[in-house]
This record gives C-alpha cells, sequence and structure tokens, in this order.
C-alpha cells in the first residue's frame, strides 16, 4: 500500500499519522506533505523518522499513491484533490469542499461504509461535529427513523488547529491576542465556529444540517444546531435532542438499539467529560439518555473531535476502502 | 423600609447588597446575617460598614423587617423563611425549596410582577438558568404560545458559589482538588447540576421543566434540558430553540416581538458571550435569532447568572412589591 498523507504537519495531520501507526498499517511507501514553511521537518512514523515535503503540483505521477490523506484546507483540497484522484488514488480529504458533492461520497465507514466498494476518486471526511452525531444517533435512526434533532455543541479549541489551542494557552497565561476565535476563549464560551450565512447560521451549523441527511441517506431530517466553542483543549460534546417518528419503547429499549453502534460506548456512568474521558480515545461515548415520552430523547454525545471527528474516521474510510477493495 | 438580607456574605448576597445599593434603595434599617463562620465580618453599604450578624431564631421579632432577602440555601430557608413571614416580612427566597408550593409566588417581575400585589408572605426567586430564559421567551409565548423549547446550558462556575469560583481558578493553577463539580472544570465541560434524580434529569434539569410552566402560567409547554457546567467565571449561556403554536411569521416580526421585552436586548451582533458582555450587568441578551420557518427558532441567551439570574431578579421584586403595596 502506498499513502500520502498531506498537511501532515497540523494537528489532524499528525493524528492521521498517529492513528495509522497504531491501526499497525506499515505501506511499503509513505510520504508527508506539507506547506513550504514545514517542509523539512522530520515526522516519525512507526520507528523511522520521514522528511516531510513540499506539496507542489508534480508531487503525485499517476500511480504513486492508492491512498491521499489530505487536512490541509478547502483551498489546497480543491486544487490537488483532484489532481491526485485523477491519477489513480482514492483521496481521502478532511476538508468540507467536497462534501456536499453529489458525485463524491460523504462517508462515516460505521454508517455508510458500504458505499466505497468498487469507489475511486474523492471521498469527503464529514465535519467533527456531524460524525460524533451520527454516530451516536445512527441505530435510533434505522430503526425508528429521526423527524428532528436539535443539537447544540461544546466544541474544544483544537478544532481550529494548533493556533485554536496556543490562542487558548497564550489567555491562559493573560495573553490578549485573538484571532482564532471571535472573542477571548479563555474563561468564556463563543457561539460562532466558521463564518456566519445570510440565514444566520454558520457554516459549521449548515454542515450539521447538509451531512447528517447525505451520510443517513435521508433529506427530510430537519436538524437545528447551535454550534459553539468552549475552552476545551480536545474532546467536542453535544446536547442532543431527537424526535422519532416510531415510538422507540423505553429508554431501556432505547439503549439497546444505541448499544448495537460499532466504535460507540453507551455508558452507565452520570457524568462523561471530553477532557477526563474522550480526549485521546477512538471511542464515542453517548450518556446522560433519558426521556419524558416515547417519541423524544435526550443524550450528551462526547468524542475526541481530532480522532474520532477527523484523523481516526480518515483512517477507518481508509481501512475499509483498502479491505472492499483488496488493496494491500 | 426594613430590610434583612441573610446569607449576606456569599455570592449572591454580596450582589443584593450591591444592586440595592446601585438601585438607590436607602434602608431606615438594613442588616446582614450570615452563618457564625462568617459572622462579625464587615459589609459595605451606601458608604457606611454594616456588621455581619449571626443568624439565629431569634433574629425577627415581628415588625422588624418588611423585607427579608434569603440566599443561604434550602436548608436554611426551609427553617428560617416561614418565621420571617410569620412575623410580618416578605421573603424573597433564592433557594429552590418554595418555588413549586402552589401557595408561594414564583416571580420574575417583568412577567408576573402583577401577583405581587397585595401579596404577603414568602416569594421564591426562580433557578438562574430559568429566570434568563424566560424572559428571553415570554413575549414570544404571550403572541404565539409555547410549545416546545429545548435548551442547553452553558453554565458559569459562580453558580456553584465562591467555592466554585476558587475551584476553577484553583485548577487553573494546577491543583487537583474536585469536589464542588463532578469532574475537573478546568479545561473541560461537566453535564451535571445539583443532583441526579431517577428519571436520569438533574434537579438542575428538571426546575427549567416545572418553573416556566408556574411562572407564564401554562402548564402544557414541554421544556427538554440540559443543563452544562462550563469554566466561564460569571454569566450562563442558554442555547435555546422553541417551537410556537402559532406561526411567527418572519424572523423580523419575531425580532419585534422579543424586542417588547424590558430589561432584554436583542442584540445585532453576531457574537455575544458570558465574559465579554454579560458578566456584571442586569441585562438578558438574546442574540443569533434563526430559523428555517416560521414554527420554530433557535436563539443565543446570554445573562450574568448572579445578578440577573438571582440578585437582581429579588431586587427587581422587592422594588416592584414596594411600588404595588405602597412600603417605603
Amino acid at each position: 500500500m502506498k499513502i500520502a498523507v498531506v498537511g501532515a504537519t497540523g494537528e489532524v495531520g499528525r493524528t492521521m499519522i498517529r492513528v495509522l501507526e497504531e491501526r499497525g498499517v506499515r505501506p511499503e511507501t509513505i510520504r508527508f506533505f506539507a506547506s513550504p514553511r514545514s517542509a523539512g521537518t522530520e515526522l516519525e512514523f512507526a520507528g523511522r523518522r520521514v522528511a516531510v515535503e513540499e506539496l507542489t503540483r508534480e508531487w503525485v505521477p499517476a500511480g504513486t499513491f492508492d491512498y491521499v490523506i489530505m487536512s490541509a484546507g478547502s483551498e489546497l483540497s480543491k486544487r490537488f484533490a483532484p489532481v491526485a484522484a485523477s491519477r489513480g488514488a482514492v483521496v481521502i480529504d478532511n476538508s468540507s469542499c467536497w462534501r456536499m458533492d453529489p458525485e463524491k461520497l460523504l462517508v462515516v465507514p460505521e454508517i455508510n461504509g458500504d458505499l466505497l466498494a468498487g469507489y475511486r476518486g474523492i471521498v469527503a471526511n464529514p465535519n467533527c461535529s456531524t460524525i460524533q452525531m451520527v454516530l451516536g444517533l445512527y441505530k435510533v435512526h434505522e430503526r425508528f427513523g429521526l423527524k428532528t434533532v436539535v443539537v447544540s455543541t461544546y466544541q474544544a479549541v483544537s478544532g481550529a488547529g494548533r493556533r485554536g489551542i496556543d490562542e487558548l494557552l497564550e489567555q491562559e497565561r493573560g495573553g490578549s491576542v485573538c484571532e482564532k476565535f471571535a472573542a477571548p476563549i479563555h474563561r468564556n464560551v463563543v457561539p460562532q465556529i466558521d463564518a456566519f450565512l445570510d440565514n444566520g447560521f454558520t457554516k459549521e451549523e449548515m454542515k450539521m444540517v447538509d451531512e447528517p441527511r447525505k451520510i443517513l441517506r435521508d433529506g427530510s431530517i430537519m436538524c437545528w444546531p447551535t454550534t459553539v466553542r468552549v475552552p476545551v483543549l480536545y474532546g467536542h460534546s453535544e446536547a442532543v435532542f431527537a424526535e422519532t417518528r416510531e415510538p422507540f419503547g423505553t429508554i431501556e429499549d432505547l439503549l439497546e438499539v444505541m448499544r448495537e453502534q460499532e466504535h460507540v460506548t453507551v455508558s452507565d456512568a452520570p457524568v462523561v467529560t471530553p477532557a477526563v474521558d474522550a480526549a485521546g480515545t477512538d471511542t464515542t461515548f453517548v450518556s446522560r439518555v433519558r426521556s419524558f415520552d416515547d417519541r423524544h430523547f435526550l443524550q450528551w454525545n462526547v468524542a475526541d473531535n481530532v480522532r474520532v471527528g477527523a484523523a481516526t474516521n480518515a483512517v477507518r474510510i481508509l481501512l475499509r476502502h483498502a479491505a472492499l477493495n483488496g488493496v494491500r
């Protein structure tokens, strides 16, 4: 297997490399690409040092790579992903630019990984907040049908990359620089993630409206999101309310259905938090499932945004695609 | 006017005293009471020093006080509020213990302050999260009817009193003591406020279910809350979703209705945050009002929990009661 990681020195890129290692992926070729600023640095992979190369249009001659995992922002993805795909690579792209393209897949392998069989081209990795939400809700949707979802997020600063983390840490030390977030994030919460749109929602919120419909293959699901940045380093949390089409019975019935989901732990612990429980893991934790009737419920959903919400999902796409298509 | 403040040395008590001062209240008598531990300390009021007295059963002989404002916890309120009321004082009580008693008032003056006319006895001050939420929704309810509310809170550590604040500050300095909150709160969020009940909701959440029904005088409103502690010092935020009984027209129509609410600022600013905008003010800020149709909307609601959510509402009750009943 021949793999390229583009954006290898960023928060998500580094974690992709770590997750590949952890999964025991030992490609015959692995190359790391990044911006000229980061080129020349070395990253470790499975015990050896790999030099980071500068990304140029010539980086990917035909047949060079089976998989290109990209986490380098929408602009670079727009320019480079089609080139890599046209030269034969399956591109797993973490940016938002291809997600809603009807000709590209948008995949959470545990939900719609079947689509990867025989597929070539660009596979979009969903938004971090979307991934953990649909993982927590998919089995319920499959069984009872999701009609309406109301979700409020508590999103970690690492969602804004290394500079997001640095901005919080700097402010904790008394610094006043406020560039990555629309307001100070230390001892504060900021109800804006990504840019505002004319309808008053942010782009991040519209991702949570649109992407679940595509992943869950049901355009009728109405999602009402509020996405909020909180001073947490790693781990997004979500307060999720859902209305089902069919009655789900008791909370125990509901829990039983939720427990069928691979890579989700339905926790009996009363208090599951991003910093203590989710950070550094590949598990989506669902807890505090409760209701007043049998058609609506609440759920507290916590996962590591850089892993589950980005790097791990990308690697899971790669491994699922490889398994389904015999790439070794 | 003769006023007693019970629990005068706590976060809310101190703020009550400050708000009384700011409103120009200059009672002929003002006395401060607290636990034996705090008795003997002095607090400033309108330029003079007032000694804090120990609370005993003998503290309030008949006719001593027109108003007793209490913020000393449910146990003390249960013991002392009825005594004070039986001796002729109107008791404005910040604890949760009398709120749902059908014989006691639960008042947000801007909404149901009319009930204070001719009333004597105990007036309960609602839960902090409830007050700012109903202030942000009341005019909409009055005009279009609230059917369902889904609310996720981002609650400041000061909601747990001085010790809540100290626990965050200590953890910021590297301390590991974790007593007030169920998990570390520094660089984390904790989905538990108050104790858990058998139905899986916390007491704080059930307050947000029950209290709005009483304040808005509509037992049919269904509220689905998730209450979460965040590392913010002052200012609770709420991501509120509401479904109305009648269509509300456009967002502009909705904003016009919301703007009629006294003490609420409907902000056009895209980003309103607790630390920057709400802390230290007596205003409830409503922002980010948005929708996809004319029966459901989202709102970001921010207010100073110690002021709007406790002290200021209590003082507003006092002033409204005094005005309606000619107490001077």
